[in-house]
């Protein structure tokens, strides 16, 4: 609840501000004529541009369904990663033994190249150089490996499973384990495609052209159905009913393009935060006193988690 | 359908209080000045609110429509987290042996701390202490163990995965069961992650605050669009009007956050105590003397499934 | 489609036979007031009313909307019971040998229970006797067995585990098959859950309140608008509105909890009964002879199924 | 899109055929009447027929909704036994060697048993009998083994896991490859007990009775309102408005029962050809000469799946 | 939200363009009529096409709705199938052995027809050769034996399937590896069967029709209720007003069916590109240097992903 103090709406309002400054200028300019030119008054019913709200309303809570759904979609996405990055860790700790080096190396390995996994997904849907923050977690030789791959976060899912064959091979995984893990990548794979499945998939255009034109041709004729009964109090009247429906069209735009960068945004980076936190906790419980900073992940997740 | 006699109205009703009072003052001065200064009356065709209140409604709705559909995936998960708490006991007696001691105390260890699991995610989504009441159900050592980690229901997950492993290498679960074990295991990760997700995602505001702002636009023009039929009479009708519209946007505020610790929330309490009890019968028939408040446990149902 | 023609409009009339009585007498009051002291005579715009009647539709649909997914997901739950039922038939059969009769006697036994499962849920659900029907189809040592539990379903699930377990134990299941069973019992497990919780969370009712409040404000209005135009003909029609809205708002109210052992209920006796033919025929087709009442069955069916 | 040419919409007018001479005449009546007593001219505001036609819409809408959904998911449960059959077949085929003639025939009796089995659930589901056109698809002593069931469909699917046993005891298939063929098994079970759900789950009727009063209530009045404007011209727009809206409600009286075997049904024969020709081609390359009636099928097609 | 940019605005208006010639022609005769012969002028309330307004959005509305979830249904799988097919080949890279020469050759061949099936199933959806693209990668013999076969992608499967019986056999797969590959060709095959119901299955065209018919009584009776208070401005206005109309049902007519070669399609090409790139990638590294047309690919994406 907190983080809804937080709402940008400058940031919001700063989106629409040519557009008011205009509609703000146009009204004026209607009010000036009425008032100096009586003789041209010209009046239409209110039920024209009425039934044009009306209908735009509609469409645009139509619309506004559907940015949410893919918005919402692209979230359940990140809880789905969250989740199976946690399951993938509890595998290998669980199935792979305890005490032996070599194995605990492994696991090391695999769970860090999990979080660069992560990361690199992150910055690729943002169209972000993918390895800035990932590096840190990858072995040289990953990073080579990867860097020959247009799709990064791919060719890491191409290491974890040449890992998993590794261990497989060595006798550390049984045949069941192996295929169980198998799983889980083809889950992380499916939440990775889906994911760019939003990021690449444009919304039907003409369907948000129409909607726009609608309501630019609503505001062109509402001063004519308004000014009869308010006179020169129509013009803040017409402001702030323009401006709310340009931001609920805003919003829309905004939501249905979760990966594109900007504080609307599914919060990725905050995300692959909190995974990166859990998964070095589960992989070693020791290494607490390296990462005691609870309270600023918290803060950045406000930061970015607003909306 | 008895529980329906128990709404909390005068707490809802307590919520809009002040947005009421102020209302009926707004709607009284307005009525005093159409009365005292005929002069200057203002009257607006009731087109103008009327329009305004067919696109609240619209929004208000669809908005209303997506904060329950939170709601219910928010009851659906610890209907889930139900179903999976059981199974996952059924598959410990049954894939375990019975009569050996050890394997006895272990299955005993592993239901007591999924009933743990329980309380602890309840409360940590609430932001409370995870250890108010999971605390009875875990050993010294378990509880040390999970004050390691930020994240304390997935410390006791990952104690179930060690579980798991344990039993695999004492014989006690063979490879497939092993395995499924894990499964239920991912599923309890999975909803518990989309719980955080549900917890952590803001609904967006500026979606909120533009319907907040139509509905003020719309009461304030309300009373001028009704004053020339009714007279004195507008003042009930707009306060029954206005109390309508914003109990149900107060409503679908409660609804999208099922989390809060609110009388509205998810009944996850009440949920964790059903899951004890039923995990309890199942582990042990005998200990049925122990655990007879039937009756009492329902009506603790009672309070907190209001709604 | 024959079904259709069984819809008991007197029951839901005369649900709503009260209040469409007090709505007359006020209907009645109006138009007598309004002839016998013309000089008093009230009329507002039809706008008015008008626009009530937009919203509550509105709301009226989007509310039967949910009602109807809640009883159409109760449907669904009852279908998936009936073909997990069979499925878990045919795994039996399937999976254990023939001619055995100590096998023979164990499908039995598991396929009765399953018939019990079915309609001790029914019941248990409709807060009635669990053992009314189920009982027929249990062995004494069963019913002993699951009367120390609270939930008597959940007990008949964790003997199919135990009988699971059994099998196992004595090599008539493979490592691969007892998984799969138990993989049956989970899908039931969770069937039962999500019945138990769609009949354990009620519908929020401040959202109800709402509407129903604003149902009474528009018929109350209503007759001040049409009076001009139809005089005494305004009683019929707002006899016809009124009953057309409530009758919409009281099948929501039905459709929303379809476990209240109402007529317009899912049809979990009807059911059970379909699943306890099935597999009787596929438990035992020799014994074909002893259940020919087909014809019966589907009577039976048509008294239940009507909505 | 060439199959929209051939919409039957003489089929569905002459559906509506009866209520259109009905309303003609009315029109005409109160047209007449309108004419030769102009000192009885009955006129009321537009505004009150138009409230109810927006409200209708909505709900129209809304129950149009729901039919779609209904058809749509009927649809894709036939879209899934096409999948489930085609992926039965490949098992069958990868899974057992080829060349030994036993399991040669094994296969063929297999997959000509699915197809009938796919045959006579169209079948059953139209209330027809189900021997029609799957007897040719099965031997003599599975059909008399059917027979002997009440769901002949159901009676083929335990065949099915019969001959999975046998195979299995054969030493053809191995535990995972049995299990895996079960579960294909589960999956057409499941799409059986959906279809069967669709087919036995009638649309809450007095939702359907109350639009069709909401109908002809709005019908009534309509005349009334345009009369003033239109003179004579009203008859032709009053049966223009009210075969609009009895169309929409046809159709989705249509939508929602989708295996009634009129020309808008899930098209479950043309459906289970495709299957036929799919799995034979799968199932024995070289008979393709046997099946070169490729383009025939595609025609009836075009008879089936018109809507 | 560069591709946005490119809009065929010019297409769609293209598609209307005779329908507002024809409503352009109409406008200006109903002007000159009302300019011409003043005694006959004809105006109807707004009231009236504002009504007709009301209803064709909100069925427009949601048939955009249901029109929008076919093509959004269609693109998922698409997802799925790039998902699918990168599982497929990390099973294959991770399940069999590297280095050994045949095994080589085994996973080359095996990965270079999932790509040929990906471009056949595209073909075929459009209903074109399904070779064109395909047969590049597909071994003569392979386009042989696909030949007999009526569906081409679906004996490509079949192909799938028989190799994988071979690894089996040859001991390149062990048990588990066979079942979890033949799952992975159990979902290629259902999203197959999903494309095939999609292009398959056409939209209730009764439901089309009649939004056609609302749609032009609207643009019939609208001169009428403009004309009063706009004259020869009705003109632009009427154009306008209809362009919105006609260009959503466009819209959702091209949205309804998502494989019809039309610039709004589905972009299959694009994607079974993508799908060539990341498979080829993950086949060999070391032939990365004959796929370095990384943007040329992108380009062609954007010319596709158009809509």
């Amino acid at each position: 609840m907190l983080l809804k103090d937080n709402i940008p709406v400058t940031y919001l309002v700063g989106k629409i501000k040519n557009e008011l400054l205009l509609i703000a200028a146009y009204a004026v300019a209607i009010a000036g004529f009425h008032y100096f030119f009586p003789q041209f008054r010209i009046s239409i019913p209110i039920a024209v541009p009425a039934i044009l709200a009306t209908i735009i309303s509609l469409l645009l809570a139509f619309r506004s369904n559907q940015a949410y759904d893919r918005w919402w979609e692209a979230r359940g996405l990140w809880g789905a990663i969250v989740n199976e990055s946690r399951s993938l860790t509890r595998q290998l700790i669980t199935f792979l033994d305890a005490g032996n080096e070599e194995e605990e190396n492994f696991k090391t390995r695999f769970v860090r190249r999990q979080i660069a996994w992560c990361y690199s997904l992150s910055q690729s849907l943002r169209g972000q150089n993918c390895y800035i923050r990932s590096i840190d977690f990858l072995e040289e030789e990953e990073v080579k490996f990867s860097r020959r791959y247009t799709n990064v976060p791919n060719s890491l899912l191409k290491l974890h499973g040449m890992d998993t064959q590794l261990a497989y091979k060595n006798g550390w995984l049984n045949d069941y384990q192996q295929v169980e893990i198998d799983r889980t990548l083809t889950r992380l794979c499916d939440a990775m495609g889906k994911c760019e499945r939003i990021k690449n998939t444009v919304f039907p255009s003409t369907y948000s052209s129409y909607i726009h034109f609608c309501l630019y041709l609503f505001i062109t004729l509402l001063p004519f159905g308004l000014i009869e009964f308010f006179g020169i109090f129509e013009v803040p009247l017409i402001i702030a009913i323009a401006a709310a429906f340009l931001l609920v069209e805003k919003m829309a735009i905004h939501l249905q393009d979760p990966f594109e960068n900007k504080p609307t945004d599914t919060p990725t980076t905050a995300i692959s935060q909190t995974i990166e936190r859990d998964l070095k906790e589960m992989l070693n419980d020791s290494q607490k006193e390296t990462i005691p900073h609870l309270k600023p992940a918290r803060t950045e997740e406000k930061v970015f988690y607003i909306l």
